[in-house]
């Protein structure tokens, strides 16, 4: 590494010695964070320390975030760290479920640490070698265990799903209609895409962002469970072909943000066929089921989706950002995005540019998100993987068989859910008796807020709730975090029943 | 911190105890990561260790890139995590001048571990309460700077300039056509877009994704120095209105990728005024300057856009990714892109949701790219960006000057650059005495590719070529790294002089 002659020794001594205090520093935060780690897995420590923004914003005790023309100290910077964290949420917290992405894995925290110490950008093979590699060979293992044959295709690492599934509408629309790329939408005839009313709402605003407009996205009806019903999808298609439109994309979820419903591939994949539509599936939150051979048969029929969202950063445990589309047809990401930007693509370099990817994204400079799953997946190769998946569907029907009979719980949908997602009202002693009717509705629509209210407030545990459809607010509990056991469950029930005493 | 009462604390002791070899792993991390870190700044160390692809994926003794069902030990870790920095680019090295992103500024890189401990998601005050405050505050900042009256206005960090560019667009298209969000680009009459030929890819980019259509991008000529001619705009707007066509927005470069030119973004207001178009500055690179006395000239006229982009993780030295968009209409950002989901932004929270920021965004999740930047902010102080800006432009005028007359080199334009951006060809001795001519241009084509690649064989330095509309391949110079001096520019000459000398 030391083989360069240079005449610069002295000054580079100098320009390291006023370094050294600098490394210093680096070395304290990291004793401020690992000590933050530890706290983090210690069930003792508060998951929050609530503070309402005019609270955090009139300047907590020595903490100020406004900005200044002078500098601040070191030391002062470190105490800023140290309320950063003391103030912030704990998501790696054992009883912190209120997000699909929760847990703290150290190898993952490792390589996202070495990530921005090599702060380099995945434009080309030029600048980030190795990384463009590890993208290469990761996005082709995923492939492979979509089903695609030997893995081909292609795909790309995005920040995060939404924009995985805007890409899987790009394509789509260049797929049948590449015309679109240099005259605009005015080049195709009026557009549709299908997608369940329990999707991600991505795909909505997809359909905004890229000029086909939130009312040619049709929402499909689903099943009491939230799957999408596959005669309801033929149904809307002939009745957009009868109107003159064009069916172009269908949409089908696998693991919905809700429920965690997985919709019938197979059978939407037969509709598609039949009517030539893009498939897309978004395995944003259930992709990484295809890690796990007990479970992975809930996304049977994927192999034949033309792409495919997938997010390690939820499932999978894999710090944010981490969220890959994968494509089946080689060559078209390129097709749909390239621009051949002459300075940053130089066709005339030493290497082979096709290691080069900035010309199939969206982005131009396009963040490091490979390495910490990289690490992850070398530190606990695929059955790691797939162990951490089944304990969690394994914790969350634990859950579901303990609430499901229970004094005060009803459950959102009958039967044992397809994910970690467990959705359920509590009702409070104060509603038991009450009838039917609308007055109940809108008490225990009340019910859920106050609770989380409450939780935050103390900050023993986080849970997400919200309305969805005509019904009114439920818990949706999910467990993504491999830290947590089911005596944590059992305080989230616990402390439930405890804050809802008096409601 | 330590309130909660449980009944876990042995089991939790468990937990810890098992968890503590982790910590230690994370700690024999860092020691790899400071020791990369002070070898970066170290000028014997080479910039790079160039392997072809091919190499790399065949696996260099004891890395293996490949990923497999079994978990590797914690020692073969460390080793895969040295080899990946072993076989990287260091961009933080002093004479790393290869991208407009540079330097490896220690209180940002803290940052940004802190960032990835937390591991949280900005789309709600409820999960990054901290952040999502830091970002408002800092936006404020950013938005006095542009001169906007208190700062007021709109904006949020999203994954690099080019996704910035893209909102731009869409919030121009919501502001003088919102029914596209519903009903798609047919709603609108054709428009168009104009930007300058020297404008960054992204604007074309943005108009093929976002439905208008490449061709409906216009390209501006621009004077000898790569700024926009503001007649030549005026002229192609009243052509594209006489053809029946839409003028609807305008991107001013602040700061060109190629030649770091500003277009005069006065003038272009006083005709976006005129003819009521949106105007966009694209300040990726060059919105720094707004921190310097000195430089920030060169944008007069940026208060009067309607949008800003601006990275600081390009001239500012803050870690990738961290860019911004600046909006002066308060709520247009939410108005374009919210689709109020229910599941993620409830209504009924106990606290003030208008600091939620998710439903602003294209994207759902959102990574933190602020803390990094309000850390470098807190430890600098404005005066410190200032000072870092100053510096790198009076390195690239240093430059300019040594080489306008020197023997072998000759300018791509003429007079002192307004950026960092230093452009030129290096006539190697063997072409000096060649008449002009397609011969000459090319042979001149294959000299900076050929320099280039002993650069990155040898592993000394590394810098930016690219051609540029009819010109040939020259070097672009960029000086973005705090840690660059006299002495490296010195060094880059030389080396260049001594690799050309046989070509």
């Amino acid at each position: 590494m030391c083989s360069v002659t240079n005449k610069d020794v002295g000054k580079m001594d100098t320009f390291l010695r006023q370094n050294e205090p600098t490394i210093q520093f680096l070395l304290e935060m990291v004793d401020i964070l690992t000590n933050y780690v530890k706290k983090t897995f210690d069930r003792s420590t508060k998951v929050l320390d609530f503070h309402h923004p005019h609270q955090l914003l009139e300047g907590m005790e020595g903490f100020n975030l406004e900005l200044s023309d002078q500098p601040e100290s070191l030391e002062q910077i470190l105490v800023d760290c140290r309320d950063t964290l003391k103030y912030g949420v704990r998501t790696g917290h054992p009883r912190f479920f209120n997000q699909l992405s929760s847990g703290l894995d150290i190898i993952g925290l490792a390589g996202e640490w070495l990530t921005s110490t090599a702060n380099t950008n995945m434009f080309t093979y030029e600048i980030a070698p190795v990384f463009v590699l590890m993208e290469q060979l990761t996005l082709k293992k995923m492939r492979e265990m979509i089903g695609w044959p030997d893995g081909e295709g292609d795909g790309i690492f995005s920040p995060g799903g939404a924009i995985s599934n805007m890409y899987s509408v790009m394509i789509a629309r260049y797929k049948y209609f590449p015309e679109v790329k240099t005259k605009g939408m005015s080049a195709a005839p009026r557009l549709v895409l299908f997608t369940s009313e329990h999707s991600h709402y991505s795909i909505k605003k997809a359909g905004a962002a890229l000029g086909f407009g939130t009312e040619n996205v049709i929402l499909l009806s689903t099943d009491e469970r939230g799957r999408v019903i596959p005669a309801d999808l033929e149904a809307k298609i002939i009745d957009a072909k009868q109107k003159g439109y064009v069916p172009l994309f269908v949409n089908a979820t696998a693991g919905s943000t809700v429920y965690g419903a997985f919709d019938p591939i197979n059978e939407i994949a037969d509709i598609c066929e039949k009517y030539n539509l893009w498939l897309h599936v978004d395995g944003a939150w259930g992709g990484g089921l295809l890690m796990s051979r007990k479970h992975r048969h809930k996304l049977n029929g994927v192999e034949r989706a033309n792409s495919v969202t997938w997010n390690p950063h939820k499932m999978m445990g894999v710090p944010l950002q981490c969220s890959a589309i994968l494509v089946r047809e080689k060559g078209i990401l390129a097709g749909c995005n390239s621009m051949c930007a002459g300075y940053l693509f130089q066709p005339d370099k030493q290497y082979d540019v096709t290691y080069d990817t900035g010309d199939k994204a969206i982005q131009c400079g396009r963040h490091v998100d490979i390495f910490k799953f990289w690490l992850m997946w070398k530190a606990k190769g695929t059955i790691g993987f797939e162990q951490h998946i089944d304990k969690c569907l394994d914790l969350s029907q634990y859950l579901y068989n303990k609430i499901k009979n229970r004094e005060g719980y009803e459950m959102v949908f009958d039967g044992v859910p397809q994910h970690t997602n467990v959705c359920f009202w509590y009702i409070p002693p104060s509603l038991r008796g009450m009838p039917a009717g609308e007055e109940r509705r809108e008490k225990l629509h009340r019910v859920a807020p106050k609770i989380k209210a409450m939780m935050m407030e103390s900050g023993t545990t986080m849970v997400g709730y919200q309305p969805q459809g005509n019904k009114v607010n439920f818990f949706r509990m999910v467990v993504s975090n491999p830290a947590a056991t089911q005596s944590d469950i059992d305080f989230l029930i616990d402390e439930i029943e405890r804050m809802a005493r008096d409601l």
